[in-house]
Order: C-alpha cells, then structure tokens, then sequence
C-alpha cells in the first residue's frame, strides 16, 4: 500500500491493522466544503512541511508543556492508581505525534489517511487507548478536551510557522490551512464518540 | 435573570424555556485550559463586538453564502420533500445568528451563558431541530458538518475583523481569540451528540 514507511512502533498508517473509516471518499470531498477547504489550502500545508520539520521537537515540547501544566489533562498519560505519569507510554506516543506534524502537512487524502484517522480517534477513545504501547493511563480521553485541544495545538504554532522568513501573509495562509486540517481530523476522530446515526 | 433581553423570536437566552447544561462551571473553567482560553482571549473577543456589529448582515451573507452553495448543506434548509428552502424558517434562524455573533464577541461566561449552549447545540441536533420555528426542514445537522463548518465560520471574518483599522498584531488576536471561542461553543454543542459517558 502507498504510505509512510517508518520505524516508529504503532504507527500503522497504510497496513491491514487499522480499522477502516465508515465514510466514503465522496462523503470526505464533502466535508471538505463544510470547512471551505480547497486544493490551496492542501498546497500551504504542504509548503509548511519544511517549515515545521526541522521544529517537531520544540512543538510536541509546546502542546507537552500544556498536559502537563493542567491536572485534567496530564491525567490521561497517568496511572489512575498512582498518578505516576507512564512515561515509556507518553514517550511512544509522542514518536508517532511527530511524524502526524509531518502527515499532515502533506496533505495526501487517500483512503489510507482517512482509515488512519478514524484510528487515532480510537486510539483517543476507550475503545483502544492504551491498547498500541500497553499503557497504564485513564482509559478514555474525553471528547471535550480532544475538541478544545485543537486551539491549543493550532494556536502556538503561528510564531513556528513564521521561522524560515516567509511573508506574514504567507504565514497567514498556512496558518489557516492548518487550522482547517485540524479541524477536519477533529472532526473524523470524533467518529467513534458520537451516537449512531449522528456523526 | 441577569441575560440579553431582545425581541428576537425564538432566541431564549437566559430564560427558563432553555435546557440545563448538564456541565458545571468547574468543568467550564477547566475546559477553557483545555483551549488555552485566557482573561486575554475575553478582552480580544469584547473587543471585536464594535467592530463587528455593524457587519452583521454582511457576515451573515458570506456564512449564508456557503451553505446555499453547497447542496448537502442547503439541504438542512429545505423541504425534505419538495427541496425548498423553508425561507420563513431561514430567516427566523438568521436573526437569531446574527445576534450570537454579538454574544461571542460579550463573553459573558455565566450558567444562562452555559444553558444556551446546550440549547444551541440541541437545536442543531435531531432533539430539538424545527422545533423552535415550526420548520419544515431536514431533521439533523450532522456532527460533521457542525464541525467543520467551524472553519467556514471564523476564517472569512478575518478581513472583517480589520475594517476599522486596528494594528495586524491586534486583528490576529481578535482572530485567535474567535477560533479559541469558536472551538469551545462547538465542543459544548457536541454535548447531544455523543455517546453517553464519552463527553
Ligand atoms: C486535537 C488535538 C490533538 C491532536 C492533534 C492529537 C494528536 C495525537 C496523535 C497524532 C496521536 C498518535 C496517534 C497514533 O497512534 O499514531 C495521539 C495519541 C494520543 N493523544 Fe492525542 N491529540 C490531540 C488531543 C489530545 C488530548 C487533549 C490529549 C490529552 C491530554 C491527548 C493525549 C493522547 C494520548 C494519551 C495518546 C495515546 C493514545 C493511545 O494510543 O493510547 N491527545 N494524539
Ligand atoms: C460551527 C458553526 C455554526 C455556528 C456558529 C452556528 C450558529 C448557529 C446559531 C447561533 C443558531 C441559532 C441558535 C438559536 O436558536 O439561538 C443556529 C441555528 C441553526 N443553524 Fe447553525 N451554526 C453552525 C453550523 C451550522 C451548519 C453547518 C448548519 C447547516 C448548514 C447550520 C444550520 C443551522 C440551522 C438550520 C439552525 C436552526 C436550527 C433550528 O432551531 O431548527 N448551522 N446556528
């Protein structure tokens, strides 16, 4: 199957071991319109690749920073017993983070993106947290906080964005690209949280 | 009850016809972290209220605008059946809409505040869609589609948000500050929609 191939454990994008997202590609095309995305938007993710590639770590240092600074949220990478932070779970899951910088600036919606979105909802989701590293963490990372993270992913990111010198209108684009990437995955993940019949 | 008083039909903000948020404000308060939601956010927001109340009509029409190109977003305003667009519905729906762009902009984060979140929510969603006009439109706005339209909503004000002059650092505060908002409201919207105990 055409898709990254990478040494990061868990990582299943493009093989048989993720579940496959019960949306079409034309239902995909369609969402796209609700957000106003448009093949300009994919080609300014795309230009941030480069941007961003050489900054993952400062970033997933960033959005950490914010877990960690808020009870409710470092809660998910802890032991619900101990409150001890499982942190050979947080540290794999962090590899697979950086590479998701790197997919989603590439912007390549095929049907192998689109399966592997509705896996990190899972992978958000009781329905397999902790299940890819065997982790010790709450079981369940509410949809609340996983929609009202998306600003603080997005947000931080302008002054990252606007590192290799483009013009603030070029940041700009990208920014806004980004944050209709964002809210588009939100939006897939959210599959396996929402009642039958109303996603 | 200390909240809006209009003469707007239908619009039920902070009067006892409006469903309790089954969050309390704790939650809310932790929420907002979740969104890196700041006191600085809420100035940015009131700010944006002079601004923008004398673009009302004209942001309605750009937000209009996208829906009634897009048919499987026209179709949440038409007859199922015939596919007319219920326009005594519509209009009824815009007032109202119109006025929440000045209650973003207020930010006045108390429980009536809450309250008509969930209402929004609801009225968006199959429980209580149609109900408050007597329309005769498609019965559910898919989450999806709530979602993502989010992106639809705050990237066009941009330019709006720069009409009266303020400094480009300023309007992308404004800006930000719209997105951080934007996320929340979506996120409490979601409330009908998901899966009993994932929220
Ligand atoms: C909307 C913003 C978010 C983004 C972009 C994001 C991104 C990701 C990505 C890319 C992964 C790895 C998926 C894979 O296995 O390849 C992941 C997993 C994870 N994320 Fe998030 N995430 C978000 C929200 C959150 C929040 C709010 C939390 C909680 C503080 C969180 C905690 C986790 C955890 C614990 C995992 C590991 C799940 C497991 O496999 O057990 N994420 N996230
Ligand atoms: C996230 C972006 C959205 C925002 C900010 C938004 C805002 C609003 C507001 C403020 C209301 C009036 C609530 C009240 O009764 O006071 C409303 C109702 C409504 N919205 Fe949305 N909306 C969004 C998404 C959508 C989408 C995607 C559609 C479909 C194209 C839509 C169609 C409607 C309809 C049909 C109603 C009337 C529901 C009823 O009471 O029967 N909205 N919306």
């Amino acid at each position: 199957m055409d898709a990254p191939q990478t040494e990061i454990p868990g990582y299943d994008y493009g093989t048989g071991k993720v579940a496959k997202l019960p949306i079409s590609m034309a239902e995909w095309e369609e969402l796209k319109k609700s957000a106003l995305f448009s093949e300009e938007d994919a080609i300014y993710l795309r230009l941030s690749e480069d941007v961003l590639a050489e900054q993952v770590d400062d970033l997933l240092q960033v959005w950490r920073g914010v877990i960690f600074d808020h009870p409710h949220l470092r809660a998910y990478d802890e032991d619900p017993m101990t409150h001890e932070v499982d942190s050979k779970y947080a540290q794999a899951v962090a590899r697979r983070f950086g590479r998701w910088i790197i997919d989603t600036a590439r912007a390549k919606y095929d049907q192998a993106w689109l399966d592997y979105q509705y896996e990190i909802g899972l992978r958000h989701h009781r329905s397999k947290k902790n299940k890819i590293d065997k982790g010790h963490t709450l079981g369940h990372i509410r949809a609340r906080d996983l929609l009202a993270f998306c600003a603080t992913i997005v947000v931080p990111m302008k002054p990252f964005l606007a590192k290799k010198g483009h013009p603030p209108e070029v940041v700009s684009r990208m920014y806004d690209a980004w944050w209709k990437s964002m809210i588009l995955q939100a939006t897939l993940w959210m599959r396996p949280y929402i009642r039958e019949g109303d996603f």
